[in-house]
């Protein structure tokens, strides 16, 4: 990555943490002990992807205030942990460490956990929704619904159930994780874009971009998962073939997994092309994704 | 109930189902089993008093298409079932009868019902995106905003941690359900005023309503979870105190929070009067509140 974009991804993670503290200072009568867990899965480390992904694509298309795309930037970033304290529960993955340290339950409990997550997806809809009433407009509006849809029962909680049904085949293991990594990777480019003020045909290669890169992301995850270590990821590894889950090198080879790896890379790269603008950073996030140790 | 009351009531709740009923016809791509225990814990027979009070309190103010609040009302009845998915869940209150069924999580796991909440509450904020997608104002931003603030972590969610943590004297009792059951109530009533267009000190009157119907609602459960029986609630008696958690009929006699009760309910009515409205439904509820059998 050079300079420039590592300024801009440091601009933007730094944007969305210090609007994240200032949301966690600034809520009234939460009990401590449930505000103490929503920011423990908060402040654990987060590679911030989703965030930079929506502040990005917002910024392909506006050089407008950043903060007028700031608060669905931390949204989705609340999602996002909501959605991994869940997943790492006793009756879900059952993984004990995440991000390097322990999960939310083993600190704060099973009941804990599953209420700080329910009240970080609350929280992430509390906070668009207060944007909104100061200051809507129908791109707010469709970014709004576009990132709601796609943590839901169509979205990234439908994923996660299939994947608790398992996957059999490279079909059905592709369409689960279009829908429990993918559709919130592609909200948050999409999201950025239509906040930004893309235009129509514009939205059509975002839309390119963020599923091949949403794929990737996970292929890359099943390659770490058996060539990383437990120290550099943060979490434990060898999860999936613990759980029995099929990966993309369970099912595929690790070098298979590698050229697709590769190839769908190609294939969000040249999505950007299309559209007719500065796509550096967007570029530079989808090598990022590729070539990551962690 | 007189039959005038009867009828509307019966109104309010057919609306609603029938937009529920239309809603989980029309989601897409969700994996069935998802979609099933969804429906399976919508469709468990509530008595759907939250949308009541929803619609009531919009026909106080508005003679307007009740369509106009609906969405609201099929939204709030999303998440009270959620929280109840998720409340008797095996590390919360560990409940396997609900509504006179299986709770969700017996039927479809624990991870099942999880996941079911999770979408529920999902789902409740795409449904109103999605209206707001399609016309929105101001009235309709601020009780969206009403709605999902007493649901989250200051409201409901917040309510059920206090809940676990147990409560231990009369003060903090009030405060927890105040929380817990009371934030939805009043949240259901205060939106569906600014819904009807209420003016800003008809707000003060529909507060002071809610928030004693709320407490009256929480200490009339007390008294029916020692005095009725399993067939009539269609949840176990006892849970409270099998919990060994505090309960208004545990820290007073049931003498006494009979007679608390009583006077909640008269407040919520004195408030009523403070409205120069017809306010039949919204007395007819209070005196539900406090009468009913289950």
């Amino acid at each position: 990555m050079n300079e420039a974009i590592v300024k801009k991804l440091h601009e933007y993670s730094t944007a969305t943490e210090r609007y994240l503290r200032e949301y966690f200072i600034t809520i009234r009568n939460v009990p401590k002990k449930l505000h103490e867990s929503m920011m423990y899965s908060i402040n654990a480390g987060g590679k911030r992807l989703r965030p930079a992904l929506l502040l990005g694509s917002f910024n392909t298309f506006s050089n407008n205030q950043l903060m007028a795309a700031v608060p669905f930037a931390a949204s989705i970033e609340m999602i996002h942990t909501y959605s991994l304290i869940h997943d790492d529960l006793p009756s879900m993955d059952d993984d004990d460490l995440r991000r390097g340290k322990p999960s939310n339950h083993i600190i704060y409990g099973e009941s804990g956990a599953i209420l700080a997550g329910d009240a970080l997806l609350n929280s992430a809809m509390e906070n668009i929704l207060s944007d909104l009433n100061k200051n809507c407009n129908e791109n707010k509006l469709r970014a709004a619904y576009i990132i709601m849809e796609a943590a839901g029962a169509s979205g990234m909680i439908g994923g996660q159930v299939l994947d608790i049904e398992g996957a059999y085949d490279g079909d059905s293991l592709a369409a689960m994780h279009s829908m429990k990594t993918g559709a919130l990777i592609k909200a948050a480019v999409l999201a950025g874009g239509i906040l930004g003020g893309c235009g129509k045909n514009e939205e059509i290669y975002l839309t390119e971009y963020s599923q091949n890169l949403g794929c990737a992301f996970q292929i890359k995850d099943d390659i770490l998962d058996v060539e990383s270590t437990s120290d550099i990821l943060g979490k434990p590894i060898g999860s999936d073939s613990r759980n029995e889950k099929t990966t993309y090198t369970s099912l595929y080879s690790v070098e298979t997994a590698k050229k697709m790896l590769s190839e769908r890379i190609d294939d969000s790269l040249n999505a950007l092309n299309g559209l007719e603008r500065n796509t550096a950073f967007l570029e530079a996030i989808a090598i990022y994704v590729r070539d990551r140790k962690d």
